[in-house]
């Protein structure tokens, strides 16, 4: 899985965008656009619909903001809580195909596609699955090997990417809590989410500066992150983002996407 | 509309393929591609799935078949014979994300994507509305303005084509009756289609070796066509293919994908 | 299409309602369902989701509103917009299929489904084109020949449902701009919209108190209205029903689903 | 669980119709209909479509044969193999949707609607899973006491439609391999399938006049059957389905569909 790096001194700000679909609105991306540095755009399956794909790329585009692409399972209606049991190669083909439509999007509008992160219950599957992690790796390597692979720090999907020869960026959650093995509370658990910016912040800045989060517990587990999630589904989701960005550059952080360097 | 050329020695063999989905199996993709030379293929919106583009992409390269893109509406249970009164810009980039999405698959698997064809009331809509075939044109030539895109001569289409600076295919189709004004007999209509693999190849050597076809009315009217359709969905395809192939032969055709010379 | 009959003294309010999808939430439906008589309920196909209609049917019985199917094109990305240009077969089979699945959760519910209302481009086709409206109007006869088919007063869409035995409720728009052929104005047209509850309210009065509106040339046209039809995705609907139903009750009207004395 | 009732004199055969959507043909169900007693018929969910509902139970009413919903997981491309973790309210709002939809065809077709019986993955979920089980037990109850469901004998299924008040039929498959402990072979699994139609009738024999089956390492177990399934996907679907009749027939075994008694 790699050597765990230590702290680093620029970070990443990475939100799910581009999720609305026909008439269907969600999310603010207007307002956070400005506030991120990687954007993770709906591919159409769990969210977003071509002409939000290509609005959405425009709006990346006009605020300097790295696009990436966010495939899900083909669940509308589940959106991200569902995982469906799909063989590795029905992952591998939804997968690519969803890429290669951000992708064109991305050509047309003159803007490099620059990552890859899976969207909800696909992320946690291939997070622990390594049959699935390796079919999302793929379908990334076997599209553009340049493309970066967003994955939690010492998952599957980590490994699986590594092994595809992807650059691998692991991720943090500046508004989720962390049991004391490294993973995400469940969103049932209380604590799973931290609406409040101070937190975020407080938890963004450690996981920046020392490479560690407090776990519900109390104890400090190494979460080496080079890009830091939030999520726009928060009321408070720009609150929490400008709190993270003055945290960090009160810390001399500098916030930028991966590989922009 | 540009000047209507002679007759042709040399001609592409177009059909569509890769419609079929999940379980459900359509066409004789495996016994029609080694007679073809030009597939386009579905990209998931009128047929098609992911599994399937990935099958048929590689079909057709073991075959050495030039790969197309077939958007359509996005209407699976409605398949071919449903326009959606979709507004330019959604037909931009519903098209763009198909293109897309099918061009990821050639790249996993080495394959250059070649033309662009829309499918069934996409095809007539795009024929006959010069908004609509003017979104068609500018999605094509926003993803990559070297893919040919296949046009009826003389429509909508094929203008938009050339004003977007496409090399535009100009298609005859080998198995449907033509009226006296050079458009397709409608279905309803009898001696719409051509079922008898003598009647299919005679209309496809007249349209190669003269660029004229007899309308239902006995009329020669001029079809000059580059590439020759045949569904794929008649029971006799293969008896038609077959036939073509020979009566082009003996006329000294010879048959190949465009721009492959 | 029938004698044109005269002012009365009681009227029904609808709306829209249950249009939410998975995660994706439109309409105010809990604060509107207070203030409206008859609900018209997302069957699942244009909008709405199996759960969003047991949520909404349940919200309807809460509040005492009558519910209503209220089916649509199979066209969720394009929700309301797009025109599909199906069959008579294909609409009768797809109104069916909505009706029963709302039925569905009625009768789970114990509330009884009370009227159909197309939805969208659904209801202006079956306004306009006979074929259409005569497979929705036995669609519903089919399914029970006791529920009540909302149409505009002298539309294609009301012939049918009297031809098909069905009681027919003449719907007004109270908050829509008419032309002198007392046909909607388009929504691309000023004064399409009425979004000042003032506004809103003078036409409902004087649909229900006169049966006329003013159209937007100044003639008043005669639109005979059992049944009002208020817009839920305003920002202002709350206000606009508020202010109907302050001044039908000044003019001595009655606010009630139509059947329910 | 209830129990084990001896052998029967008479046995539903059952067989899975309507899994044809849009211009998709899936099954020969001109051909199976004449020789089976009830048909589960597909809701649009997994297979179907509003015509081909409405087709196939004016199909089930020319031979009939008894109409059963039959609703899965809203997962088209996946057909019958993806399990989807839904929620069990998820699932009770799908079943209900479903059974409405297919009710409605019943009901302009004047054909009773007799049976559900959940779809492959759907199935497989509601056999093991209490709290699924539970759910597509309430569903089917929730909108008719009196409709049975098919289970199989012992599962979870089966004691949640005794719980929810419904008749359970317990179901054998007469075409699939049996373990040691009664259930299925995986379909992966030599024997799974049985597609010789002596062996297919021998076992369908066995079930209904001694109440057992010989498990593929050789033990008889009890699987007591009131109806027996046959795939309908099988090539030889139709000889099978002869075979189990004049074998049945030469038993004294009467066929027919539950209830009809």
């Amino acid at each position: 899985m790699g050597a765990i790096r230590g702290p680093v001194r620029k970070i990443d700000l990475n939100c799910d965008m581009g999720e609305s679909f026909g008439v269907y609105r969600i999310g603010a991306d207007e307002e956070i656009m400005p506030l991120i540095t990687s954007a993770n755009i709906a591919c159409g399956f769990h969210g977003g619909d071509p002409q939000v794909m290509r609005r959405t790329v425009r709006l990346a585009r006009e605020h300097g903001v790295a696009v990436g692409a966010h495939p899900g399972y083909r669940d509308l209606v589940g959106f991200w809580r569902r995982p469906v049991r799909c063989s590795p190669d029905e992952v591998y083909a939804d997968v690519l195909y969803q890429i290669g439509a951000l992708a064109a999007f991305c050509r047309a509008e003159g803007v490099a596609l620059r990552h890859v992160k899976p969207h909800g219950a696909l992320y946690n599957t291939a997070a622990a699955d390594a049959a699935i992690a390796g079919a999302v790796a793929r379908a990334v390597a076997d599209f553009d090997r340049s493309l970066m692979l967003y994955a939690p720090p010492g998952s599957a999907l980590e490994q699986a990417g590594l092994a595809a020869g992807l650059r691998v960026i692991r991720e943090g959650f500046a508004d989720r809590g962390y049991a004391a093995d490294g993973t995400l509370l469940p969103r049932t658990h209380p604590g799973a989410v931290l609406h409040e910016p101070e937190r975020a912040a407080a938890q963004a800045r450690g996981m920046v500066c020392s490479g560690t989060v407090t776990a519900d517990t109390g104890e400090e587990v190494a979460v080496p992150a080079e890009t830091l999630c939030v999520h726009g589904d928060h009321p408070s989701v720009i609150q929490v983002l400008r709190r993270i960005r003055s945290e960090l550059e009160a810390a001399g952080v500098s916030v930028g996407a991966p590989g922009a360097d």
